[in-house]
């Protein structure tokens, strides 16, 4: 049985890193299907590595390898992990970069690495990308069982994604998460949390993100007037800040971990 | 029948997108041979979209399916079109995306995609990449006819590249139409409204850009000697200006859309 | 026999050009199998080319053809070359864009390809990578013999990476070969060089970078306290300048050319 593998990870694009580590998973099994979700997560940064996987990963077939390294500590004594979740494949440092997966799916099986016999001989101390993780997703796409890379653990390292704190009963805090390729501010904020969120035109809530405050919610970018910035709801589930056709972080003024505020219904009314 | 499938979006490489859309191909027709043309489309730039699939897909083999989104206005009334020219086929919102396809090519077919059963439910409505022509793309991709997807069109939406002018005998006004990853100046000069371009030295001619004169044709970028910006035919079909080893839109202060005169023969003599 | 086929470029992701070449080589070859190890090798630059492609092919399958191209000269009379190694094949410019390659391989067959009717027709003067390099790709990959392209040749290009120089007894001088994606500095100094460098804790010996003295080695990045900047043998085989989570470039204001100092343990000794 063939699995596909993916690449998640902070390596760039400047310098021969991924590379690398496809020439090593070709070496083992050159039929493999190799696709690319994002190398480009910011350096050491584990949240943005986890928010990328975990908006891609479940569109890839069955049985597919993801590969996720973001991997600050990679030498010292941070586990490799191989993780089994219903349908998909991780490799990972175990520095929790697989926290957001953990909290979609239901049924997971968590290994420590530990069988070196498919290592890459001699082990780098700076480099495992290619020298383990790739070298196990080389043996992994050609149907290696995944039980014989290393036996289950339960103590994996795993975080919460920040969410948003109730201030009031009027106020929401969350803060922005990301910043997308076209400047959309992706909040932390969802319909889960505000239900207003998904309301009928006009909003029940304004939005405050450093002295803006935004009155309007779209449910296309094209529905904005020029610079003008709305809220919408976005394909990842969550509230992000947009204006049409430019970019949302320079007309406010905000960045990844800036303060987003929702301001409920009466509040709104009163402060008219 | 396989077909193969390329990218040319402007969804960039620090998100998901375009991982989620190939993932989205994969699962529907793990078989598929995917190639990136180019993902780094400045945003929201059609015509940018537009020369570049224009200068790659034909050098591709016949019956490949060419994904171009650049799609501002997705989720609004705009259209999702299946699009058959003679050896290629092409998957774009209708936006005028494709016009410089449609200029080079003679036959074609225009399809309004409505079957709605191959997209991806629920359709979001601010990521149609992933939901509607990822999804086309992978069936495409698998050989399903165009014709299940749409019926024809006639109105679809097309615009004339910026076309020089003459603005007297002896000046063509160009622009900038992109600048390149070296900082040559591609412009919208082409041998058709200049043959003169084509002459042998020395050039008849002046080209004009900011506050430069430039009067050197070159064949070679490393015929220039050093800090020297000079004329080049370029390989996609257009005058460039350009500079050896450096780049050329620092050396004379231009940008996309910036002006570029060429002041031909007698007028140069006149003004020496 | 089908032959896989990468690319080391430096045309950059934001134009058609990898896109067009990859689809001149499908063309050729609707089976082949291409991976990019790097297209972002610094503009014209020959040396940063060699560096990155020497650290990633022979991680590839034997018999995989390399495409090598860093060509300012393109459209002169440098020559395009197929070289053949013990175990993989490389086309390239003949402009020592493969001196480290010929450094560390023994069996060498360097050929100019002369064979004009693979290329595409008509050949620009400016875009061989397409014309030249991607077809022969194109047909190498399908197992086009090597000796068809054209004959041996010896008088090829090489040149001598920039080596260490030993200033006196206790001063080895080197430069920052390359930053990487990180901010790490790569120098070239090995444990060939200065065995030291291989010693275990503390180490006997201070590398200098601009006004700064480094006194640490690590072995790992995570090693490091916070702001900290060290040592370290990574995963190239050179000494490098690194900060844990952090960009050593700017820590210390070096960049690529910096030059880097390695003062030895007697004159450590005098100096404290």
């Amino acid at each position: 049985m063939q699995r596909m593998v993916t690449f998640t990870t902070d390596f760039g694009s400047s310098d021969h890193f991924v590379g690398a580590m496809k020439g090593v998973i070709c070496s083992i099994n050159p039929d493999v299907k190799i696709v690319d979700i994002c190398n480009a997560v910011q350096p050491y940064d584990i949240l943005d590595g986890a928010l990328t996987v975990t908006q891609a990963y479940r569109y890839f077939p069955a049985n597919t390898v993801h590969l996720v390294i973001v991997d600050p500590g990679v030498g010292t004594t941070r586990r490799p992990l191989v993780v089994t979740a219903e349908k998909h494949l991780f490799l990972a440092p175990d520095n929790g970069v697989l926290s957001l997966v953990y909290d979609r799916e239901e049924r997971l099986s968590v290994r420590h690495i530990t069988a070196e016999h498919y290592f890459l001989q001699p082990v780098s101390h700076t480099f495992h990308g290619r020298d383990v993780f790739a070298a196990v997703a080389g043996w992994l796409s050609k149907g290696v069982e995944v039980a014989k890379f290393g036996d289950e653990i339960t103590d994996f390292v795993r975080f919460g994604a920040p969410k948003p704190k109730p201030i009031n009963e009027k106020l929401m805090k969350g803060i922005v998460l990301k910043v997308d390729h076209y400047g959309n501010l992706i909040t932390n904020l969802t319909a889960k949390e505000v239900p207003q969120l998904l309301q009928t035109e006009p909003p029940a809530f304004k939005i405050l993100v450093g002295k803006h405050e935004i009155t309007k919610m779209k449910t296309a970018y094209a529905q904005g007037t020029p610079g003008e910035v709305f809220g919408i709801m976005g394909s990842m589930g969550y509230l992000e800040i947009a204006t049409n056709r430019g970019a949302a972080n320079r007309a406010v003024g905000a960045e990844k971990g800036s303060e987003v505020g929702v301001l409920l219904e009466e509040a709104v009314a009163a402060s008219i």
